[in-house]
């Protein structure tokens, strides 16, 4: 069974509902979600996380809060609301850039609907952004479910897979990136293994990848991130696939740290290295990774692990949330509209006008 | 200020003092032996850790396993009783080496003083293992300043070094191998910066080398394993620098799971990787890293972190508790004798002749 992030239950008067991703995965709990200020609690708190996961919920964020008001509210009155609603649900976590994306899509097509002329009262406005709330949900499942069929002949039988952080369905509305493959693989009954990287520190890999892999029925093992070249040594590893935050237009993926690691160890073993993620993830204003500022991160999160401190006091701490491979070290990336080999300028902006 | 695992304090009649190696780095509690059981259970409890260390320790739990005797008790039972307490110390950490070598050493040495033809009473015996374990000890001191000697040259004004787990004091009696270098290059006025892998599973880097470093008084950055191949891309490191387990004849190397993957990164950067161990940890029986064999440890160290479950129940799980790097991918082994450089069956058979 592939776990779902995230469901809506019922229709424009219905409620969002969540797996609760923090008590994974000791505890197996869904959240409803029944009005707005829920779904900010949630994605404050990394109840919902994952960049696609995080949009979609803040869409449907907006159809709660579009619920709130008074069916007998006038329409500029329920305009404002919804911008309202926006800068308020935008906030809840400020760089999540597909979150701003969603809102800012509902929010056109509101807008749209009045400037087309079309006679509109706020039952209608309510009906339009749960449909284009709905629209993104369904695209982010097809977009999955595509990434995993365009992926999954890279998973053979008796494949060993490795993988860090977690690109899965609990990062997702769909199936979700790199998981989609094996999902996809699964499917088709093939046999395989896959290793799964911890990802200090905040630890998605044990905690998230590994949860939703066995809930699947696929033969998972969890290991410290720093064993991982040594089982590419021993021959366990037959293709390593991560999820990607930002990808270049030359093709330098940013994705969770550790990964350009993971690159270079994979370049030495020979084993392939993809990137599964949507095209979406494409920065094309970027010309390299070097581009790419670098967000350091809370020195607790390497400090401190589950309230209990593991250093020395006032120890310096270097954290940066992720780092960049070289499209160099790239096998492939592995999009809902095809596979880009070797990924290069020229290959990614034949991708983007095929 | 140097840390200092352990000392003995007083003459034959003294007792042991530890750092309680399990309080680190929260609190920083001295813990005295006074008795044979105390000093197995700070063994097997590892309140003491490190090779070197544990050897020191179980030469002064002899002592004071002696301590014990009846004065007049007739020198037969006390060499029976000595050859009791040395198998019962001897299973406090059944694997480690340099246990059974020190509890060999103090044995051997006693019966020789008997086969000498020297008329002996308890009373001397009880000296005669007090100046072994007194020798042990002074050897371990001198081995680990001198590795420091030799290394220190290579750590520049500036310079970043990145090390793994802690082959420093608190696993000696000494002030460290990998740690020693940095120790002497402090001494000297030099300015540099050390980076610590948290080293997971046990996180011996975060708790330990962190700690040991900061009561040094040397610049110190904890790091999360992922995040090294990152720093050296960066240009943030110089060396590597760690300690060894075993070293086979061709220059192979077993050290603590991560040193590998370590020595692949640094190559990929051309950084020097250097090993900090003493001619002890050399096993020229074995031809090849391929001969020694790789010890699984529970699943329950990578699935738990601070006492908190942090994967789901029943996943399966890797534990390797070291791996071996091929000696091609090391720059010099440091050792108290000097510096092997580019290790190989030659340059190391060369060493031991010399």
């Amino acid at each position: 069974m592939i776990a779902k992030a995230l469901r809506w239950v019922g229709d424009v008067d219905g409620f969002l509902e969540l797996i609760d991703q923090q008590r994974l995965p000791l505890e197996f709990v869904k959240v409803q979600c029944r009005d707005i200020g829920q779904v900010y609690e949630a994605i404050s708190t990394l109840v919902v996380r994952g960049a696609p996961a995080i949009g979609v919920s803040a869409a449907y964020g907006l159809v709660l809060g579009m619920q709130s008001l008074d069916i007998n509210s006038d329409l500029q009155a329920a305009f404002s609301s919804l911008e309202k609603f926006c800068g308020y649900l935008a906030s809840s976590r400020p760089t999540a850039v597909n979150l701003s994306w969603a809102l800012g899509r509902i929010r056109r097509k509101a807008h749209g609907f009045v400037t087309d002329g079309k006679s509109i009262n706020l039952r209608m406005l309510r009906e339009v952004v749960f449909a284009e709330a709905n629209a993104i949900y369904r695209e982010d499942v097809d977009m999955c479910r595509r990434i995993g069929e365009n992926g999954q002949n890279f998973i053979r039988q008796d494949s060993g897979i490795l993988t860090h952080c977690n690109a899965g369905a609990l990062a997702a509305a769909g199936q979700g990136m790199s998981l989609s493959m094996m999902f996809e693989a699964h499917k088709m009954g093939r046999k395989f293994k896959t290793y799964v990287d911890e990802t200090r520190p905040l630890l998605q890999g044990a905690r998230l990848t590994a949860w939703e892999l066995k809930q699947a029925g696929i033969d998972t093992v969890v290991i410290c991130d720093n064993m991982a070249g040594w089982l590419m040594k021993q021959g366990k590893i037959d293709l390593v696939v991560t999820g990607a935050d930002r990808i270049t237009a030359n093709g330098d993926t940013a994705n969770k740290i550790g990964t350009y690691s993971l690159s270079i160890l994979a370049r030495e073993h020979n084993i392939p290295f993809y990137i599964a993620a949507p095209s979406s993830t494409f920065d094309l204003n970027l010309k390299s990774g070097s581009e790419i500022p670098i967000e350091q991160r809370d020195a607790k999160e390497v400090t401190m692990f589950a309230n209990m401190q593991i250093a020395p006091d006032g120890i310096g701490v270097c954290n940066p949330a992720f780092d960049v491979t070289d499209a160099q070290n790239i096998t492939a990336i592995i999009t809902e509209k095809g596979i880009i080999e070797k990924p290069s300028a020229d290959s990614i902006s034949k991708h983007f006008k095929d």
